[in-house]
């Protein structure tokens, strides 16, 4: 395939590899840091691909270390002009290209307020990267791809290894070590869904839907199917999608599930045969036999219960999906029509 | 109209009459304690319509107060069995019927770490009512329709009082009192929603957006829709949306816009003139006359700049929007398939 998109998807494998061994000493001055402040409480900041790894950072920092985390509104900033009191707090900015306006006001704001701040970024002299006290670097190399993979891999992937490193869970830290090699595993599968995405040529809509931390991926899911294919994709966590939303569902709309092993297991089971026996047809990426054999179109992942591991290989699946329904459907997956690399919001 | 649904819309200005009456010696405690615990955080807790209040309820804590307000991933503790640190936090759980397991569970755990605790609900002696430490009544009297109308609302106007009562905003305090009365004005309009619905018979999807505080009742106004009319309406912030999103548009979908006169308005407006000249059909609900000119609908508003007092009205046209358009598409808005007055998630 000849896109920079998939080329890019490709190399997250190695661009993880990278941003492990580039980040393993300021990670751990972060985290002396924080212990030393005795911070306890977390605001992340982000648009767009990087707010959907602030969902997957929330989730991790709140299960591994119990810190209340909150998704800022950067509006409070940016159109009502007002700081929050954010002493005492770690506030982390996401942005691929450290240009975004708002995410570099909210860091501002909370240094001026005494927060510790963090920048994620792509770009150590990106002003955001230069506005934090302390720059995690996704050293991704250039991403040419409007829809972005491998700086939302490295993101959660700093997210993850910020979290364990917090909460001094070295297992996991061991875990997440093996990952970049792990993460290859589920191109394994690349051949199978250029194949079986061409059941979805004629698709215009679709639902994503995942629970616990794979709603961050869920949320990536249908941006990358929205970027590059313009199908009218949304996201729900299965929680909040039958307080409502599922009143939407059609036979003519499949819902693509998220599903690994794990804790959400017996809920996204539960929805999905709840769907199914409502005619539904289900899209389902999972490592678990019984869930897949439940898809119209299943794909597996490798087998990992993890919910903190298990994204990297649901977002793996996620971006080569989005990329071959792209080429099916005929059209450009590095270049959306109305999209630009780097957008900036205030 | 016979439907349930439209008389609880209209019975807003009563319930807010008495939620006001009943409750303002219960805020005057919680405020004192919040400030004799020197609480600094928030979480809010709730799903589905009450979820959407909570937004409501971030933005204005964090605008008036400047706390930083979290919105809890219940599954933390439902799905994960972990609980969070929120000593000298106050956590906000959010329920129409109070017997929301997840609302309950989280404000279990705060209990047990020490947070102050307060419920929100229209049931006194519900579960999530007795496990909090306070609890402010929605005072709705019992509502009938699945979809959620005065209570939405009331808990909304619970929130806005919360905040306004914590920041000491003496003159906000008084607006908020004139908004059962205010709040009906907008019923003025109701004839003419009916008339124009018309139109939209046939639509099958729509996207709603706002920015800032206001994002709260696109999310609410996109779930009416989808509840009492089965059309796939997909709310956004109009920040995010620009940020991917925007790929989805297509001339057959038109865009319901949400942008009262205020700080958001030049945001609102740019976002408007960019859908137009893409040829896509605009829904405006507004008090600016500029902006409502740019519909091919729009709807009036009384005027109001204050983004604290706006989301009433804007949540009133969106509530009869949807009940109006249920009917024009032959539909019962009282009885949506699939759906249950009562929504339970673990």
């Amino acid at each position: 395939m000849n896109a920079k998109m998939w080329d890019e998807i490709m190399e997250q494998p190695a661009a993880l590899g990278g941003c492990l061994e580039c980040n393993a000493s300021v990670l751990q001055q972060v985290v002396a840091r924080l212990k030393a402040q005795r911070i306890d409480r977390v605001v992340i900041a982000a648009r767009g691909t990087s707010d959907h790894a602030g969902v997957y950072g929330k989730y991790a920092l709140e299960m591994l270390v119990g810190t209340p985390v909150a998704l800022a509104a950067s509006s409070i900033y940016t159109i009502y002009n007002r700081t929050l009191k954010l002493d005492n707090a770690l506030v982390i900015g996401i942005s691929q290209s450290g240009r975004a306006e708002d995410v570099l006001e909210v860091l501002h704001g909370a240094n001026e307020s005494g927060a510790l701040t963090v920048a994620i970024t792509n770009y150590p002299d990106s002003p955001v990267a230069r506005e934090a006290r302390f720059h995690l670097c996704c050293e991704a190399g250039v991403e040419r791809s409007v829809a972005a993979t491998k700086t939302f891999i490295t993101q959660i992937f700093l997210l993850a290894l910020l979290s364990a490193e917090w909460a001094g869970d070295e297992a996991l830290l061991k875990d997440l070590r093996a990952i970049p090699l792990r993460m290859a595993q589920t191109f394994d599968i690349a051949g199978e869904i250029g194949e079986k995405v061409e059941r979805y040529r004629f698709m215009q809509e679709c639902f994503v839907l995942a629970r616990g931390v794979n709603y961050a991926v869920a949320l990536e899911a249908a941006l990358k199917i929205q970027e590059t294919t313009f199908v009218r994709a949304k996201a729900f966590a299965s929680s909040d999608f039958q307080h409502g939303p599922i009143a939407m569902i059609d036979s003519d709309i499949p819902v693509i599930v998220y599903a690994p092993d794990g804790p959400s297991l017996p809920n996204m089971s539960a929805m999905a045969d709840r769907l199914a026996s409502s005619g539904i047809e289900l899209v389902v990426i999972s490592n678990n036999r019984d869930l897949l054999s439940k898809g119209a179109c299943a794909f597996a992942i490798p087998p990992e219960s993890n919910d903190i591991l298990s994204p990297f290989f649901n977002a793996a699946v996620a971006q080569m999906f989005a990329c071959k329904l792209a080429v099916v459907k005929g059209m450009d997956p590095d270049n959306p029509k109305g999209l630009t690399k780097v957008t900036i919001t205030r």
